[in-house]
């Protein structure tokens, strides 16, 4: 049971998540690190409120304390597409300062959350002023889109079930005595949005997924009793090895 | 007539592509891009050579002054990903200095080709001398994310047919009267890879955007007759407006 989310104690509720636990802001000296913290506003929010929507005015990038934010964009027909869903310790909008000032994507609260929202405005400044800051960004951002690489990987050449174990394993990335037990994040249809499939398909793919493994949904519920057969089930359709590096 | 690649002399096998028309290599004194490309070796390659794989050592950055090439992932259990198909003018490898030192996928030339392969070793010297490089650089990369977030958009949301005509679109990206005339590019099995489809889909695909749209295949060669009905086809499912802005 020591995987991230297993409980509602391990989602940390109340716990702060400093930017400093985040790569690139610890190539920022201290005072400005101390400046941005000072400037940050931290708010609750519940489930189903829109932060902000696609093209709008990025003024702000946001730390998440607690809770599940997405990430999505939505077509000229009117449909949604999920681009991400992020729980704690998770930072987003920071990019946006490249993007002629408005968000690439909208933001939404998918369980309640509190968020720690920063001026980008004042990171641009300390990124222009130190070259370090940059290059640590670009390492940062440069991991984004390697994870990028590997979704699109996924969404073309994983099935559906694989795509279920590979969400799944990404819940357990430390070594654990079986049986582990995991609770779902969020709900199951927003899990197939996350994933890409429609929700029916998403229900088939569950019921292979635990014919094919072994494993046991019951409700938000998941028993994995042999996990190296998941791995084995999952990873051999990735070009990463298990456990993955993020 | 005025495609990118809609015949032979447009895609200027002859002609060079120096480091600067790429945006962030602007931002390099005229003397270090000098350097640079003096450092610079032109190399022809014929169809089906492998430049590098997955996990090799990152030296070098290119430029493909002619000719295709396919940025692919392979998965353990021996798949293919096709992550991107190139044609002359642009950069590859040059996010690679952010990766460990290794390549984060493979190349290989598809359509034989001529590239100019650069030192990356003395492209990270300047980004660490010269901050207004890695600015520039890190919009580059932050452009490189956001057409990244739009093929996944693309692959969850929209129809094989809808994903094929905006291919066709891409290769149009200017105002010009009707019938356009295109030639494509590669083979279409290969298309059929850059999309995500199995061969068999991109043929149904293909016949189906044909009765919906009017558009004509023959061989390689599509003749597109009503533009506007192909962009609202293809375009209502994005959440881009045509013409895209790459």
């Amino acid at each position: 049971m020591s995987c991230l989310n297993s409980s509602p104690k391990t989602r940390a509720e109340s716990r702060s998540y400093p930017l400093d636990t985040v790569d690139f802001f610890t190539a920022l000296a201290p005072d400005k690190l101390k400046k941005l913290h000072e400037e940050g506003r931290t708010t609750s929010y519940t489930k189903g409120q829109i932060l902000f929507t696609q093209d709008d005015p990025a003024e702000w990038f946001y730390m998440i304390e607690s809770g599940w934010v997405k990430l999505f964009r939505e077509t000229l027909d009117g449909n949604e597409v999920i681009l991400d869903v992020m729980p704690h310790g998770f930072l987003f909008g920071e990019i946006s300062m490249f993007e002629k000032g408005t968000h690439p994507y909208g933001a939404e609260i998918v369980e309640n959350a509190t968020l720690t929202s920063y001026p980008i405005s004042l990171l641009k400044e300390y990124i222009e002023a130190q070259p370090e800051l940059a290059l640590a960004l670009l390492q940062h951002i440069s991991n984004k889109n390697n994870l990028k690489d590997r979704e699109i990987e996924h969404r073309t050449i994983m099935k559906a079930p694989q795509r279920i174990g590979c969400f799944l394993l990404r819940l357990c990335k430390v070594k654990q005595p079986t049986p582990i037990i995991l609770h779902l994040p969020y709900d199951k249809t927003l899990i197939a949005s996350r994933l890409g499939m429609q929700p029916e398909t998403f229900s088939r793919a569950l019921s292979r997924l635990q014919e094919d493994t072994g494993i046991k949904v019951k409700g938000a519920t998941v028993e994995i009793t042999d996990l190296s057969s998941l791995i084995t089930y999952t990873c051999t359709a990735c070009s990463n090895v298990f456990p993955c590096d993020e």
